[in-house]
């Protein structure tokens, strides 16, 4: 380890991510041990195992990685949200257990034999299709984010709110997601003439309705059937969902039952009563799709306390609505000066992207932040630049950069810089 | 759909895959209705649905979708494998709860906290990495499959046995593996001159333990911490595991606890009077780490029963130890004629591919078969190929191309082609 150069590649301690990908940095960590190899076996050695079975469950020490802040409207038994914990995840994907849900009137129980897809309007042949029917078309599956819109909405409070990052942040999320290209359904019913917006309707009780462009809907938009390699999970839509890559999860209706093919928008209630925004003029920003380019650190973030001084692995992910993660910058000294993580492997489009730095903390009061760039050449703004026009409250598509302070007792929390 | 040219490729209606991709080939599978958007709201729209939760799962309707084949050997808690259901799944990732095992004695109750892995044998410093020592390093995240290399042993049987895609051939599966590269941690242990050979130990009661070639570990091993985002589950060597991309699942051991560096494999009993094959000879073939090219058609396959004559999508996963699959060829004529299969997206490197052909059935008797070629140049071998040289009853590494049957009545089954 001595050979290699540990210099600092910015401020605060950040050191360069070719060190970081070729070795480790953490040296110290590793104890040497008197006895190695002549350890007595464990308790669990000394006794056989627990059996097999049918369905696989995380271990009972990990119990707490669970959905955080799970809740609901008062009165209501569904309408409310739970969070993915991303504080406790590593790697790109999310296991279907902790995929973020919002519901507007709980989770339906359908029945699967009975559901049908109708489309209808203005279409030359309206068709209902089965899952049977749709079992006999060409599935496209790829890993892709999705993201609530109102996610990270708490960063527009005037102070920051201490809480976890998964509290913060956990409305948003990475699957596998496979499923028949709408264009197929409906190239298959016909579209006539003058049509530019479909309708999706949900079979929830809300029936979420949302009106999306034909364009997008014809260009890349999936009746999805399977996430993470299974069916669908009921609360993400059992059993299909409209899946829009890039685009806003409210739009991505789940429990997808019809598509209206229509020459404008339908202005539901869940288009204009929520998941718009004002701004400072007090004008409506209306379908408002696309997520911007996001990152955060998960780790460290809100509530760790950080061990001894020394070197650490810093991890986060990054996304963008609008295609592939191409860069993304940390500062360990609250933005004073950047220096470019390494990014995992994978970085597909429209998917979260992990991204790894290596920090020496020398145990002293630190900002840490992260700061990412897409491959369209988008920058995740700051969180001044990103309320700067809005109207008080106006909280949906927040995707300015999170900063994590360090005290100097290592006690980590959210922080404005 | 009619402008669509759907002149069959090869024998027995396999359509061209550029059709496929670019639209269905269902046409009649979808319904006309006659009153299309004026359906009547089903009961499950009429109420709230259910709340939010911590933790999601299946729907109820799915709970046929389980892992297969459950056994343990007479007499031992957990000394037996359970199967991935493969025919129920599509895309490339397998869900974590549905992910294969095989366990020698059971799944130890190990405590994060207690567990320890130890580095000695041939190094300079002997070192003892708890979980948050390893915390520290660089993790490494790849989407990568997990084959145990008695998978598809059954067929060696003289005559097909008559069980599904996952009982047969559910010995596989794709994750994305997190962890630390082995190589930083034996780099900072510093491996003496002459070191050929590591030895990787269990802590199940079983001791599992496997010799695997230094330049391997040195290449791509990693101490795996996460699968699918969390942290590895119990059946699956929580809290770490060594991860060999490519390498036959034994030798990935769960449960890691002890690696000592050697100069030669240790012929320890998981490696002598298991896991290693007799050729015809009677000479065992020991060390045969890398799994070899393969693929299954997983729908349809047997106990499917087909619907009316017509269009199908044909379905399945191709994966090689030795790097990305280049192609798939699908036959519908007992391999008298191929075409080649769509690939999805993402194609990874010592990952499951998923592949998708159109097919127009006929309704009369056919048999469907896939090939897989890898982008070094190997080509899936025939059963016939597999089992060539081979002693009576060696069932590992069994690589050979699967047919399926359909019969008159449409009736799908396992036969020798």
């Amino acid at each position: 380890m001595a050979e290699l150069d540990q210099t600092p590649v910015a401020g605060n301690g950040l050191l360069d991510r070719r060190i970081f990908l070729k070795a480790g940095v953490a040296g110290g960590a590793a104890l040497l041990t008197a006895q190695a190899g002549g350890v007595e076996r464990e308790a669990w050695m000394k006794m056989p195992g627990a059996p097999m079975s049918d369905n696989g469950v995380p271990s009972a020490h990990e119990a707490h990685v669970k959905r955080l802040a799970v809740s609901s409207q008062p009165g209501t038994t569904g309408t409310g949200v739970s969070r993915t914990p991303l504080e406790f995840l590593d790697g790109l994907i999310t296991p279907s257990r902790l995929h973020f849900e919002r519901h507007h009137s709980g989770i339906p129980d359908i029945n699967p034999d009975e559901h049908r897809l109708v489309i209808h309007g203005m279409v030359e042949r309206p068709l209902s299709f089965s899952l049977e029917a749709l079992a006999r078309y060409p599935i496209k599956s790829r890993i892709q984010f999705l993201e609530c819109s109102g996610n990270s909405g708490g960063l527009i409070a005037p102070e920051p709110i201490q809480q976890s990052c998964g509290v913060l942040h956990g409305l948003v999320a990475a699957s596998e997601w496979g499923g028949v290209p709408l264009s197929v359904l409906l190239d298959e019913a016909g579209v006539k003439p003058g049509a530019k917006w479909i309708i999706a309707d949900g079979a929830d009780a809300a029936m979420m309705s949302r009106s999306v462009p034909l364009a997008k809907v014809m260009d890349d938009a999936i009746v999805a059937l399977y996430q993470n390699g299974e069916r669908l999970r009921p609360g993400n839509g059992y059993p299909m969902r409209l899946f829009l890559p890039g685009w806003e999860g409210n739009a991505c209706v789940k429990w997808l039952r019809t598509i209206k093919v229509m020459n404008q928008p339908a202005m539901t209630k869940d288009e204009t009563s929520k998941y718009s925004d004002l701004n400072e003029e007090g004008i409506a920003r209306l379908f408002t799709f696309p997520m911007g380019v996001k990152s955060i650190i998960t780790n460290p973030s809100h509530g760790f306390t950080m061990g001894p001084a020394g070197p650490y692995q810093v991890s986060g992910i990054a996304w963008s609505g609008s295609g592939r993660i191409r860069r993304v910058e940390v500062s360990a000294d609250g933005g004073g000066s950047w220096a470019d993580a390494a990014l995992d492997e994978h970085v597909l489009s429209r998917c979260l992207t992990r991204f790894r730095s290596a920090w020496r903390w020398d145990g002293g009061p630190a900002v840490i932040m992260s700061r990412a760039t897409d491959d369209a050449g988008n920058v995740q703004p700051t969180r001044r630049a990103v309320l700067e026009g809005r109207a008080n409250g106006a909280f949906y598509h927040y995707n300015g950069i999170q900063a994590w302070a360090v005290s100097a007792v290592g006690e980590v929390t959210n922080v404005y810089a």
